[in-house]
């Protein structure tokens, strides 16, 4: 990278403070700032580096008053860290070098369509019947089971299984090692007590704009489908069970897991080691808050959840309050008795 | 498929009520019920479906007394859940292409010792000292440790990496990306601080019928094995440390956890993101409900446990109904001041 | 193996009680000591299991008073525990059949600097750009993208993938389906409630004398570098999100989950399950017991902490037991009413 202030404000539409020849070569976070790097302030809290920070040029809210005086250049913008993102992925789109081609070292089967500019690297198995559409990137050591179609644009990280009869939409993320349909946990009881595998049958539905992360799981459905549904992004390690149906534009932090068969609303935001029972639906706009056990159905939208059992997050901050001055209330009943 | 409902009686020795000359193409869930398909109804809170589904036959209970009239053709059986498992089982052995042979990109070191119509998939690598026993299918990408020995009929899926000297039974089901007889996470703390790695030498020992979910992990003993029993179900994600040893007909869903060296006992069901501690034993049928935390070794066998640090869960439930009324409580003690 | 008892000894620099000439093949845990192994006696609880053992041989303390005869002969050294240890370790190194040489399975690509007697296994893929230190051991399926940097003397186990410009110091090793510097976490919800992904720049820097467990997952930095520092140890199934910082000489246990940006001390003690908010600052020599959730940093160097929200351990202890004594509080309360 190799850009002057100047280049960068007109990419961002920001207006520049300072002198604009200057040349940046790389990124940095405010309080890493080196010389040669852009940076940008945009919580608060934050602030405090601005003044002190080597960062050559540094990306600021339109309206930010500055308290002291900055060596930095600063670019003006209306949102700091959407400009900066805008900029990160500028620079991420000149420089990525996408390998295109069929590696000699992959095995496709026979019947597997494939379109334009993909890639498909080594050690990489595609069994029969499978379709890939263009421009999508399958890395090494990827099993794609039969039947598997995949869209346009999609990148699947090395490692990755994809068991049969997955559809994958466009502009889907894999990271490496998640698996993709393997058996939901069926196993239905007999009268000794001991197991009998129920046949999983169905299988896994992702749409567009999907990401899914390193070492996620996720289960066919034992009939019908297993949905992960447009825009959803899945962190690492999260456990997605089968028949679940996660709505669109749904975001899950890593090592969270959804039991099966619960459908979970579209824009919910779930952070991270939550644990959801199987056979509930959450409504629409859920935030729940780390580590929360849901056991119940959330039939009203927007509600920010924390604790288990779960309850409003407000009401659960203040009972763990109130938990910490148990000790309290003890010593006083001892005295009123 | 393609089968009559007469076919489909005989096959779950069921009684058919209404037209039995119909074609079945597909399963589908009551609620999802499609023309063409069969359906089943276990669960009384799905009966509303019963009069609305377009599945043109459904299984139902011998002693089901119907409330309105329905379109679909009836199946009577005593059990309709173990009688829909049955006809899905058929149905999976029917319709299973099971590869066989052993692939010409897989390798295969001297020294191997394979059953009759195994099969063996792409890339996968067998180290020396192996056997593997009859009608066994060890998929793409595998890699298969010195002296590792797998009974008959099991499925390893691709990815899994199964460390050396792992003994492994019949019927046996391993996921994706699992891991078995990784080193036990043993580190001796030294007089400065840091640690020194303590050797694993033992090795991990799975019985008859287990299941293994994806990306699991199940690590080897510092000395002599860790445990599998017979029938054990794990689902994904599980960690299973050194030492450990989960009795048989134990079912463990996703995200939960054992510590080192714990025994847990036979038919215990224990439910997700569930976390026992080192050097305890679990009493046979203790069920454990999800997100339990569990501290202290469970003697007395059959119970239902909650909560963290765990008791029964009955009193989990009551303790956490009380804690939502803290605020409340607070309140009454400073009205009685 | 084989050793007389007076050679154990003599590695271990311990005194023999009993009979120094007897042959030693294995190790045994002290309660399942067979004749021919050797055993410890570390912890005073599992004392009644000396005077039981068939174990050939037993390290015990120096200063163990015997309360009754033993069958096994004595070595007595300061501290069993570690004596057992260095005699694993001492066995282990024996013992090692370290394979090396380049598999012809193996796809390196121009470019790649290898050192002295490394070791790299079938199916391994390894891209431009790369360096590797003498003595490495890289096993099969191993996927290492461009320019990554592996130091002398590391072990990395079948089906390990790390991502681009990873940087890997000396001696370090890490277990199988492990996944190193994937994209961290972050997506810029716009204002329809949809995500855009950040692009992840940054990469991960893995120091000396670190250990990553099976299938775990350390997120590349945004911006800069994600560091597992010097000695760290991170058990299976862990979570190190995205420009987090382990410090020197911590460990994790397994299904621990590190958030963004958070910077953890060095010598911490973090046990199995528990969760960290990100962009916090745990203070060095932390000890953090099983499940504990923690959401603000933790300024005060030394401490224990439990429960979740967290705070000191032993005040957490006190307040779950007060909350399984809640009911007796509300009837008291009633009473008093």
């Amino acid at each position: 990278m190799k850009f002057t202030v100047d280049q960068i404000a007109t990419i961002i539409q920001g207006a520049v403070e300072g002198d604009g020849t200057q040349t940046i070569t790389g990124f940095d976070k405010i309080e890493e700032g080196k010389s040669g790097s852009i940076s940008f302030l945009s919580n608060p809290k934050y602030e405090a580096y601005l003044y002190d920070t080597d960062a050559t040029a540094v990306i600021v809210a339109s309206d930010l008053v500055l308290k002291s005086p900055v060596k930095s250049t600063l670019i003006r913008v209306k949102e700091p860290y959407v400009a900066f993102t805008i900029l990160l992925q500028k620079y991420q789109e000149m420089t990525a070098e996408r390998e295109t081609g069929i590696s000699i070292h992959a095995i496709i089967e026979a019947g597997v369509k494939v379109g334009q500019s993909i890639f498909v690297g080594r050690f990489t198995f595609i069994d029969s019947h499978v379709s890939i559409g263009n421009s999508t990137s399958i890395h090494s050591h990827v099993s794609i089971g039969k039947n598997v179609h995949i869209g346009d644009n999609c990148i699947i990280y090395p490692g990755v299984v994809i068991y049969k009869d997955t559809i994958i939409g466009n502009n889907v993320v894999i990271h490496s090692n998640a698996v993709i349909g393997s058996d939901g946990f069926g196993h239905a009881p007999q009268s000794d007590g001991t197991y009998k595998a129920i046949p999983q049958l169905g299988n896994v539905v992702i749409e567009d704009d999907v990401s899914i992360g390193a070492n996620s799981t996720v289960d066919r459905a034992t009939m019908g489908s297993t949905y992960i549904r447009k825009g959803v992004k899945l962190d690492n390690l999260v456990q997605i069970a089968h028949n679940v149906d996660v709505g669109a534009h749904t975001a899950i932090a890593s090592q969270t897991g959804i039991s099966g068969s619960t459908k979970i609303g579209e824009y919910c935001l779930i952070a991270g080691q939550v644990g959801i029972a199987g056979h509930l639906t959450i409504a629409p706009k859920t935030i729940i808050t780390g580590r929360t056990g849901i056991t119940k159905s959330i039939k009203e939208a927007g509600q920010t959840l924390g604790g288990y059992p779960a309850m409003n997050n407000a009401e659960f901050l203040k009972r763990s309050a109130l938990i910490r001055r148990l000790p309290e209330l003890f010593e006083q009943i001892k005295n009123i008795k």
